[in-house]
C-alpha cells in the first residue's frame, strides 16, 4: 500500500549516539529499596486487620479515611476520597442465609452455620455469597456437579441427570465461583450450595495434619465467602461510571445472578452428602470426606428435603477508592497507576491487607525520597480501590468515568491483591510491556530469605520457577483481581503479583483459608511471613517498578515482547482448533503475516532507541507514545460478539471462568461456539444448520478483527517519519 | 470528589510571561496567499473535467495517478496510492435502467431515457441510482409521497393511502436520497422513482429563464445521479476497514436498500405524473410542471402500468485514495489532514472537481514554500479520497485502518467538497474547535471580488451572512461529504466549506445541475466562476487553515467556541423537549451544571495559555493533547440505542436524513420514538405501553450518556498538574 517515494533526504531527528544503558532507577531506586522496613508493613497489616473491613461498612469507611490522612500527612501533592454510588449485596444479619435438612415431617435434622467456630466479631459478616439474590428454594433433590464448571454440568447431563429446575451441590475451587453459579442458571438450576472440599482446602486432614491457626490449613468450620456476580463493576452502571445522578438499569435488567446461592463448611456439607442418594460419582470427581459421594439427585431417605434460604440485601451505596498523587515533573499527564483493592470479606490478612500494608509502606518510602527532593518525571498515583471484593467495583468505576483520560495518558496499571498467600516463589502476570521492567526491576533487590542461597531476588524467582511451566512470567491476568478494567476496557499496559505457593507440592486454585474468619493477622504472623520478608521484597519490587516506568526518560518496555506473545497466542489457537479451521478453509497465515510485520516496526523501533542518547524531550514523548498506545490497539469497540464488554481482542477470560485468562477471546468466544455447534453437544440441542453456518462466519469475522487489531500495532509502532 | 490537599508549593511549570501575540500563520501564511493561482487552478479544473471519472473508472485512477505523480514531482515527503477493495454498485451500461408506461395490452407507450440530451461521453454513466439493488416492479399503481421525507409518507398513510405493496414517486431536493428510497423501504413499498422537479432545479422555466449552458438551472433532460446507501463506507466491512482478506458480511446481511430505485428526468416524469389518478396532492405538495399532481394510488386508464426496470451491478473493486505528506519538522506524528474526494458522477465540475482543482494548486503553492525552507511543525496529509460519491468509502475505510492512529495523531481534517456551487457566500461548518482559525484565516486573505467594495474575504463572508441566521458559522456537518468518518467515529474536529448560493434568494437544497451531465467545465467558466477568483480565495483560506494548525506552537483552537456549542445543544433539546421531558421528570440541568464545570476549566485553561511565552516544546505538546482530545471525548463507544454505529454523542446527523445535522444524536434518537410512542402515530402502530416505558428509559439512559462524554471533556480540560 505504501509507495518508495519516502523521505527524501530529510535530517534525521532520531540522530546516531550512544545507548544510555539500562539504570531505569537512578538513585531514587537504591534510596526506596534502602528506606522501605519490613517492620512498618507489620504495623500496618496489624492495623489493617485490626477488625473486617468489607466493602459498604463504616470498618472500610474508617480505613479509607485513615489512608488518605496518612498520605496528607507524608505529603503526596494530592489526595482524594473518590465515592461511587454502586449497588453492593449484604447479609440480612438479623435474618442470616441457610441451608437447612428436613425429614419426611418436615422437622429440621440440620441447620448449617453462619459463621466459623471459635469466632466472633461483628465487623466480619455471616455467611453469605454477594449477590445471590434472595429466594428460598425448598427441593426434595439435589445434584451433585464437581466444582460446578460447565463441563462438569455437562457431563452431568449426559449420564442422564437433569439439573434443570434441581437443587445442585458444587465444591469450591477450579474456577471463579460466580461461574459455578452462572453455569448452574445457563443449565436452569434453581439453587447452588458451594462448599470447600478439603480434598483442596485440607487434604491431609485424616492424617493428622493439624489446621488453622498452627497451619494455613482450613478448619472444618471455615466458609468462604465472596462475591458471585460474573460480571466487573457496578451492575446498575455497565460500562459507565456510578456517579451521583448516572442512570441505573431497572433491576429486573442487570446481568446478576437470578438463582439463589450459598456458602457452607465442609463440616456442613458432610451432613448434606452423607444424606444424598443415586449412583456414586465418578472417582475423579470425590472429594475427602468420610462420606461416598453421591450424584443425586433423590436423598438417601425419602420425604427428606433441602431447603436454601438466601436473605442478601442490595442496596446502592457509597464505595470508596483513595487516590494519592505525586505530580510528576515533567509530564505530569501521563499516569503510573498503583492499584491494591482496600475492601475484605474478613479481617483480610492476605486478602487484600497484605498488600495495602505494603502500599502503604511504599508511599512512605516514596515521601521520604520526595522529602529529599526528588520528584518522577511522570505522576505516580497510588490507589485504593474499594468494594473490589464484588468485582472491582472501585476500579471498574473509575476507569469508566476517566476513559478518555486514561486512554490518552496512562503508562500503565500495576497492580497487587494480596501479596502473599504463601512464600515459595513469585508468580507474576503482566501484559508484554511490562515484562522488562519486571526483569530489571528483580535484579536490583535482595532476596528475602539469604539463607536459601539466594542473593536477589531475580535469583530466588527465576532459579524457583516451576519446571512445568518455565517462563517466567505469563500473561494470566484474567478477571482474578483489580487489573481487570485497564487492560480489558482500555488497554492499559498492567502487572499482577503474589507469593505463591509450590504448585508441584501443592495443587492449588484458592489458598486454603481464602475468605474465611481464619484471614487473620496471626496466621500472617505466625505462619505464613514471620518476620515480613516476603512483604517486603514484593514491596521493593512493585516501588521499582514504579520508579522505573514513572522516571525512565523512555519508558523501559521492550516491544519484543508484544512479538512473543502474539506468537504464542497464534500457536494455542492453532493447537486448540487448527483441525477445525482446516477443514473449513479458514487460515491464520495472514495473521502470522501482520505479526512479521509487527516484529519488523517493533525491532526497527527498538534498535532505533537503542542508538540514542541526548534524547530531546519531545522526542522521548513521541516514542513513549508509540509505546503507551501499543496495547490500546487491542480495544475493539464492538467487543466479543458473544460478550460485548469484552473489548481487549487479545487478552481477556474464558467465558466460562472469569478466572481463566485466554489470549484472542472474541475469536475463542465464537470458536467454541462453533465448534461446539458442528459437535453434537451444542448449547441449544439440537443446533440447526443455519445457525451453524453464521457461527462460522463469526469465526471468520472476528479472525479479521484480529488481524485488524494486530495490523493497528503496526501502524502504531512503524517509524513516525511516515505517515 | 477532589481533596483541597492539592499543589503543594510546587514550582509552576506554566510560567507568567507575555503572550506570543496571535499570528498563526508567520510568513509562509503571506506567501503561501501570495503563491496561489486563479489560472492555475482553471487549468487544473479543465483538466480534471475533460472526462467522467466516476469511482471505479479507468478515468478515476488515472486522475488518482496524475495526482500521485503531480505530488511527487512537487516533492511531498511521501505519496501513496492507497487502494481499499470497497463492493460499488454501477449501472449495466449494455443494458440500461429504464421506467416504462405501458398500455392496457402491455405496449410500451413511453421509455425513460437513459442520458441527457445532447450529451454523450462514453466516460459519463448512464442514469442510475447506486446501490439500488436490480429488479424489476411491474405495478398498476403509482403513489405521489412529495420529497420522500418520512413525515410525507407519514402524512400519504394518514390521508389513507398505503404505500405497502406499491411503487412510489418522489422529489428530489429536501433531503438525502439514500433516505427518501429508506422510508419508502421503511413503509413497505415495491419501489421508487425520484426525479428533479422544476419547482426546486428550475423554478422560473415556464417564464422563460433559460437553462443550462447559459444559466446555471437544470433542462428538462438533466437526471440525477448518486448513492442511495444509507450508511458511510464499504458495505460488506461495516466498522472494519476493507483490506485484502478483510471479513465480508454476506451479501444477504448487508445494510443496503433492497428495492429498487431509479432516476428520472422532469421531462420524463411529467409522462408518468399526467398519467396518475387519484385526489389531487395537497397544494405545498405540487411542483411547477403542467400537470395536475395526482397522489396515486391508481393510474388515470385502467389497465395501464408503470414498470421501473434496474440492472445495476454489485462488485468488489479497488478505490484509490492519494495520499500526500509533509512531514512536521518537530511533530511529525501530529497529523492536519486536507481532505476531498476526488470521483465525480459525471465531468464533475462542481463535484468536486472544483475542489480538487484547488487542492491540486494549494499543494503546488505549498511545495514552492517547502523548496524556500519552510517545513511545518506537524504532518501535513493532503489525501484525495476515491468513491466519495458512494458514501465516503475511500474515507471510512481509511479512518477505520488508521483508527487508533488518528485517535492519538489527527489534530483537524478540513475537507472541501465541492468548492462553488454559487458565488454568494461562504457556507463553514465546523466542529467548534476550528471555529478560532477559519475566522483569523480569513482576515488574511483579500475579497474575492473588489468591485464588491470587500477588501478581504473576512468583510465578504461577515457581511454577507444570512440574516436569517446571524451565526456566521455552524455546526451542521451532518453525513454530507467526507468529513463524516473523521467527526462521527473519532471525533477529530472538522470543517466543511463551500461558496453557496443566496439564500434569501434561492431556496435550494441541492444546486440545479448536481450530479448531472451538464456538470461541466463551461458551465464553471461561462457562468459560476469565470475568473476563478472564488475559487482561488476559498482555496487561500483553506491553506492558511491548515498553515495555521500545523506551524503555531500552541494549536490556535478556543474552548470557549465548545461551550457555546454545548449551550447550544441544550437549548435546542429544551426547544424540541423540553415539555415532554418535564411531563416525565426528566431533567437536563445536571448536564447544565456539567457545561458550567467545563466552561470554567475551559475558561482556565485558556487563560493559563493567554499567559505564556517561551513555551517549551514539550509544554506547548502538553496543552496541545488536552485540545486535540477534547472533542474525542465525544465518541461513545456503545453509539445510539437506535444506530450503534452512531458514535459521536454530540455531534450527528437524523436517522431519518443523512443530509440534516443535529446535537446529541444519541439523546434525540431515542426522543424522537419515545415521543413518538407516547402519541398516537407510532412507528409499530399500536405501541404496547410497555415498549414505551422501555423507550423512555432509554431516553433516561441516553441522557446519562450525555452528560458522561460531556463530564469526560471536563476531565480532559482540567489542568493537568491536577489528577
Amino acid at each position: 500500500m505504501t509507495d518508495s517515494a519516502l523521505l527524501h533526504d530529510l535530517p534525521d531527528e532520531f540522530g546516531r549516539v550512544k545507548p544510555s544503558g539500562n539504570d531505569y532507577f537512578g538513585t531514587a531506586g537504591d534510596e526506596i529499596v534502602a528506606e522501605m522496613k519490613a517492620g512498618k508493613i507489620e504495623e500496618n497489616l496489624r492495623y489493617l486487620t485490626s477488625q473486617g473491613h468489607m466493602a459498604g461498612t463504616k470498618q472500610d469507611l474508617e480505613q479509607a479515611e485513615y489512608l488518605k490522612e496518612e498520605w496528607q500527612r507524608i505529603g503526596l501533592d494530592q489526595v482524594m476520597l473518590q465515592p461511587y454510588r454502586v449497588q453492593l449485596s449484604h447479609p440480612d444479619v438479623e435474618n442470616p442465609n441457610k441451608v437447612y435438612l428436613l425429614d419426611e415431617r418436615g422437622e429440621v435434622k440440620f441447620r448449617s452455620s453462619i459463621m466459623e467456630e471459635g469466632t466472633y466479631d461483628e465487623s466480619i459478616p455471616p455467611a453469605f455469597l454477594a449477590f445471590s439474590p434472595a429466594g428460598s428454594i425448598h427441593a426434595e433433590e439435589l445434584v451433585y456437579v464437581n466444582y460446578g464448571r460447565y463441563e462438569d454440568f455437562l457431563k452431568v447431563e449426559e449420564s442422564g441427570i437433569k439439573v434443570a429446575g434441581r437443587l445442585v451441590i458444587a465444591k469450591f475451587g477450579r474456577g471463579f465461583r460466580g461461574d459455578k453459579v452462572h453455569n448452574a442458571q445457563r443449565f436452569n438450576a434453581s439453587g447452588v450450595i458451594l462448599y470447600t472440599d478439603p480434598s483442596d482446602y485440607h487434604p491431609d486432614w485424616q492424617n493428622g495434619v493439624p489446621s488453622y491457626p498452627t497451619t494455613f490449613w482450613l478448619p472444618g468450620s471455615g466458609i468462604q465467602r465472596g462475591s458471585i456476580v460474573w460480571h466487573d463493576g457496578d451492575p446498575t452502571t455497565p460500562l459507565y461510571p456510578a456517579l451521583d445522578g448516572s442512570y441505573r438499569v431497572p433491576e429486573q435488567d442487570t446481568d446478576v445472578p437470578r438463582i439463589p446461592a450459598h456458602s457452607i463448611s465442609y463440616n456442613d456439607a458432610l451432613k448434606l452428602l452423607v444424606n444424598m442418594g443415586g449412583r456414586e460419582a465418578p472417582k475423579e470427581w470425590r472429594g475427602a470426606l468420610n462420606v461416598t459421594y453421591k450424584m443425586g439427585p433423590e436423598l438417601a431417605r425419602k420425604g427428606w428435603s433441602v431447603k436454601l434460604e438466601v436473605n442478601n440485601i442490595k442496596h446502592i451505596v457509597p464505595t470508596y477508592n483513595v487516590l494519592g498523587v505525586i505530580r510528576g515533573s515533567e509530564e505530569p499527564d501521563r499516569y503510573v497507576i498503583y492499584g491494591n483493592h482496600r475492601d475484605s470479606w474478613t479481617f483480610g490478612s492476605c486478602d487484600p491487607s497484605s498488600a495495602t500494608a505494603v502500599q502503604m509502606e511504599m508511599v512512605r518510602a516514596y515521601g521520604r525520597i520526595m522529602a529529599e527532593g526528588w520528584r518522577p518525571r511522570r505522576t505516580i498515583v497510588f490507589a485504593s480501590w474499594g468494594a473490589g471484593e464484588y468485582g472491582f467495583f472501585g476500579t471498574t468505576e473509575m476507569v469508566e468515568e476517566y476513559l478518555e483520560v486514561l486512554e490518552a495518558r496512562a503508562v500503565a496499571h500495576l497492580n497487587v491483591d494480596l501479596a502473599i498467600i504463601h512464600t515459595y516463589n513469585l508468580l507474576i502476570s503482566a501484559t508484554p510491556l511490562l515484562h522488562k521492567i519486571i526483569k530489571e526491576a528483580t535484579k536490583r533487590i535482595p532476596a528475602p530469605d539469604p539463607s536459601l542461597g539466594f542473593t536477589t531476588l531475580w535469583d530466588h524467582w527465576t532459579q524457583r520457577v516451576r519446571a512445568a511451566s518455565p517462563e517466567l512470567m505469563d500473561y494470566n491476568l484474567a478477571s482474578l483481581s483489580e487489573h481487570s478494567p485497564f487492560y480489558q476496557r482500555v488497554g492499559i499496559p498492567t502487572s499482577y503479583m503474589v507469593w505463591e505457593i509450590n504448585y508441584e507440592e501443592y495443587d492449588w486454585n484458592d489458598y486454603p483459608l481464602y475468605h474465611t474468619t481464619f484471614e487473620d493477622f496471626d496466621i500472617m504472623k505466625n505462619v505464613l511471613d514471620p518476620d515480613f520478608s516476603y512483604h517486603l521484597a514484593i514491596g521493593r519490587l512493585w516501588a521499582l517498578m514504579g520508579i522505573g516506568l514513572a522516571d525512565a526518560l523512555i519508558l523501559p518496555m521492550d516491544p519484543a515482547d508484544e512479538t512473543a506473545m502474539l506468537r504464542k497466542m497464534v500457536t494455542g489457537l492453532r493447537k486448540d482448533y487448527g483441525a477445525e479451521l482446516e477443514k473449513r478453509d479458514i487460515n491464520l497465515d495472514h495473521i502470522e503475516a501482520e505479526i512479521d510485520s509487527f516484529e519488523e516496526v517493533a525491532s526497527t523501533f527498538s534498535s532505533t532507541v537503542a542508538n540514542l542518547t541526548d534524547v530531546p524531550p519531545l522526542l522521548a514523548r513521541q516514542l513513549n507514545d508509540q509505546l503507551m498506545m501499543l496495547e490500546k490497539c487491542y480495544i475493539d469497540t464492538e467487543g466479543s460478539p458473544v460478550r460485548p464488554y469484552m473489548k481487549n481482542m487479545i487478552f481477556g477470560t474464558s467465558n466460562f471462568n472469569q478466572y481463566e485468562a485466554i489470549l484472542a477471546p472474541g475469536v475463542r468466544d465464537v470458536l467454541w461456539e462453533a465448534a461446539k455447534c458442528s459437535s453434537s453437544s451444542c448449547l441449544t440441542t439440537p443446533c440447526p444448520p443455519a445457525s451453524c453456518t453464521a457461527k462460522w462466519e463469526a469465526v471468520k469475522q472476528q479472525i479479521s478483527v484480529l488481524h485488524y487489531v494486530i495490523h493497528s500495532a503496526v501502524l502504531t509502532m512503524k517509524d513516525i517519519r511516515q505517515f
